[in-house]
């Protein structure tokens, strides 16, 4: 048990100095001066050194050594977390802390250029500075090592355990599947949004969307909403989870969903069990379990029927003005319009999934070698045309659109997609569970459904992996047969196609 | 070269380190959600821990041992920084982590007892852990080593070089005088404040606080400006240094003197040369050289009937229904009423200095052994009646009326006084530097001043020593009669004595 308990100690220790470097990140984006922005960058720097030296201490790699050779005495959990231990000190140390560093500042640079080339909508201004990263991201792959594609290795830091080959089944019956659906939606008749062009307060904004997390049971005494350039989720200690959000006058929407999407995720990270609250295993299983949180809450809830019975009278006392010719029923429409588009963040239901698949692809060739980084734009331009029927005009709207590339963040894309899929599996298997669910969410009352969130998935964190979660709750793994019953069964009914 | 690169890079990661910690305080004292608390603690502690660990690496200490034999090869501040890197390194070497945690953990348990006591108005519930922190503190004290008095090696830390001895000098000159002046305005004609008793909004008292903050010179896109129970100032990087404050409806001097006086010290740490920014002597050569900037910005300035000339008519734009009946004169009388009163914080600029000395009197006989733990209130309530001719009816209003004690800071509450002195001293000088001073501040242009304060003061952070500085601007050491003019010339006029 000594063993145990020091590596406990350790795991809360890093988690502390990880809170830390978080709250170093959250105060950027949404609270420090504009010229603090040089320091930040090095304070961030500094402290991640510091983890990745604690992380990586010879001591703690016997300390893991001595209980992975004994791990049979230990409980379930425990067990879990001298496996994350390894796992993660193993892919710690295969890494160089100069290619660390290098992927840092190389990243950082690639910002601005990509910002200034995405502003010229001129791809070959970026693409020297994707070209280094992609090699260095190629020289991580080799160092973490994989079995059949370079690709595994970047994707496993993200949706652990899973490989390309298996996400490329299960994309290629996707993209099938709503190309198809998205077919038969173009024939039809078009939703009409035109109450949408009008200017939205955004102080009324935030007050509905206030009230809305606040029903979904995110407690504001563990947490905040604030305003940043682009939304996240960010845990800065157990009972202080914060979400971010953007509000526009011109984009309700915009704002309303992204405090649900946030605040699903914020959910998660707040549910984790007593047991494993403050140390590593108090972390989303994979980026595809913690997207399904967020896009259950924003998709199957949020844009359902029955969720705007009971918030469309409130938001229509709040913008009575604005929306005093909309109907429930054109709303609900409004919020589900599906229409091809170029840029993936603005993209609906349907063809969000599209976006993903087009930019795993993408990923999949540049890293094995296949696509060349100047090619990119007309592979990238080739493929909008083969999967959504639509060209872009220039860079900037359509390879130049993501800031993921010049982060170096190759291998993340395909998480948002699963998340997804995962989403409405396991959304399958709570209506099952949950009689009354329809009925609940037509009232504004979220407990059943937080409460079996926390039980069935939150409380565990990180100690079933994505498909052992997925076999446990639903049965079987990730498919996305119930993904695509649930697109075309509810937009065949708001497009009578 | 070589060493002096390392110290310099050495220093700027502790500094970086430092802000990071900062950045937590910050961040808990105005922004945290009311449940991080405790996480929050253990990552302040945490954090703390590897300061204290990389500040005192055997490594670290062979560099400066180097630097130190041959520091006459360096420029002045290349000196000073060696210099002050050494004696941080051995004053930290000389504390073992223990008994640093022992007094961390001791002074965290006894806030809540103190808080507990305060509200029961009661002494004895504290006395046992004062009297275990005052143990603490006599062994620090012994640790760290002293030549007359266990108080000095307390005080050094706060106050660099400064010795008790010295201190109790300008004390008791400053309590002559000063007692004096109180007598002859509490003979004279009462100032009337009763436009005090009205509620002013929040919101235009922040306004207008904000406006005045930006006249003097403080950049907000280098800083920020927030709401917190007790008004501080900490830096979170060379161009982010942040301010809070604190608004009541029913004090409108509270707010709006905070202001200034934080502003004060914000300007202080923006003001550091370039060439000392992000390292260890971009600090505060001393807490009162600090004061000294936040109470000329406070008194000097901001309670001069020039200032007022100029923000009056401004204030009651703002606030036309409150200030209808009050001139100028009258606002100008009432923010400079002198009453001898029981609370430090609430004190007049005359009085405020005699609740120090009461506090520094009581700090020495505590350390030297002469006064007991158990005997504080009486001698507390003793001297009060001495001192300011009240006597507290409770604890609460007494003994148990500030934060310091169960904080473990003593050596502190001198400091404050010290900044008055060395205020007046220093503004006397830049008078006579600047002729049109007063025009200037009647017209709300504080350029000048603020030049004059970068160049002589705010530029050297450490580089000079308390009595170094001093010397340099003002030719001589400090010297209390600058204040005692300042203060009878001024009083003497408001109160017709």
């Amino acid at each position: 048990m000594k063993n145990l308990n020091k590596l406990k100690k350790t795991g809360q220790n890093l988690t502390k100095l990880l809170n830390a470097i978080e709250l170093l990140y959250w105060d950027q984006e949404t609270k420090m001066p504009k010229n603090g922005v040089e320091g930040r960058a090095e304070q961030i720097a500094y402290l991640s050194e510091i983890l990745h030296e604690k992380s990586t201490e010879v001591k703690l790699g016997k300390i893991i050594d001595n209980l992975i050779t004994e791990e049979d005495k230990y409980s379930y959990s425990d067990k879990a977390f001298i496996k994350k231990f390894h796992r993660d000190y193993s892919m710690a140390k295969k890494l160089p802390g100069e290619l660390i560093s290098n992927l840092a500042k190389e990243t950082s640079l690639a910002q601005s250029v990509w910002v200034e080339a995405k502003k010229a909508n001129n791809f070959s201004l970026f693409a020297p500075k994707l070209n280094i990263i992609v090699d260095l991201l190629k020289e991580k792959a080799d160092r973490l090592g994989y079995v059949s594609h370079p690709y595994d290795a970047l994707l496993d830091e993200y949706e652990p355990f899973m490989k390309s080959e298996s996400i490329k089944k299960i994309f290629d019956k996707l993209q099938t599947g709503l190309s198809e659906i998205v077919k038969k939606i173009k024939s039809s008749e078009q939703i009409d949004t035109e109450f949408l062009k009008q200017k939205y307060s955004i102080a009324k904004q935030d007050k509905f969307g206030r009230q809305v997390i606040k029903d979904m049971g995110f407690p504001m005494d563990s947490g905040r909403l604030d305003v940043s350039a682009h939304p996240f989720t960010i845990t800065l200690g157990s009972k202080d989870v914060r979400l971010t959000t953007r509000y526009s006058e011109d984009a309700l929407f915009s704002g309303l969903f992204s405090n649900i999407h946030e605040a699903g995720h914020g959910l998660y990270e707040l549910g984790f069990s007593k047991e494993i609250q403050g140390n590593i295993l108090a972390t989303g299983t994979s980026l595809g379990i913690h997207e399904s949180q967020s896009r259950m809450w924003e998709n199957q809830i949020g844009r359902s029927y029955g969720f705007w019975q009971h918030y469309y009278p409130k938001l229509k006392s709040i913008f009575p003005n604005e929306l005093k010719n909309v109907e429930l029923d054109g709303f609900y429409r409004a919020i589900n319009k599906v229409s091809p588009s170029l840029i993936r963040v603005e993209a609906d239901e349907v063809t969000y999934n599209l976006h993903i698949i087009l930019r795993f692809n993408l990923e999949l060739d540049l890293m094995s070698g296949k696509l060349k980084v100047n090619d990119l734009p007309e592979a990238w331009n080739e493929k909008m045309e083969n999967y959504l029927g639509i060209r872009p005009e220039s860079d900037g709207e359509g390879v130049l659109q993501d800031v993921h590339w010049s982060s170096g963040l190759i291998g993340y894309f395909p998480t948002y997609s699963l998340g997804n899929i995962y989403g409405v599996q396991f959304y399958n298997k709570m209506k099952n569970d949950i009689v009354n669910i329809e009925k609940n969410i037509s009232r504004g009352n979220f407990e059943e459904i937080l409460s079996w969130l926390r039980t069935n998935i939150h409380s565990y964190g990180s100690v079933y992996s994505a498909e052992e979660l997925c076999k446990k709750i639903t049965g079987e793994t990730l498919n996305p047969e119930y993904f695509l019953n649930y697109i075309d069964y509810k937009y065949k009914k708001i497009y009578n196609y």
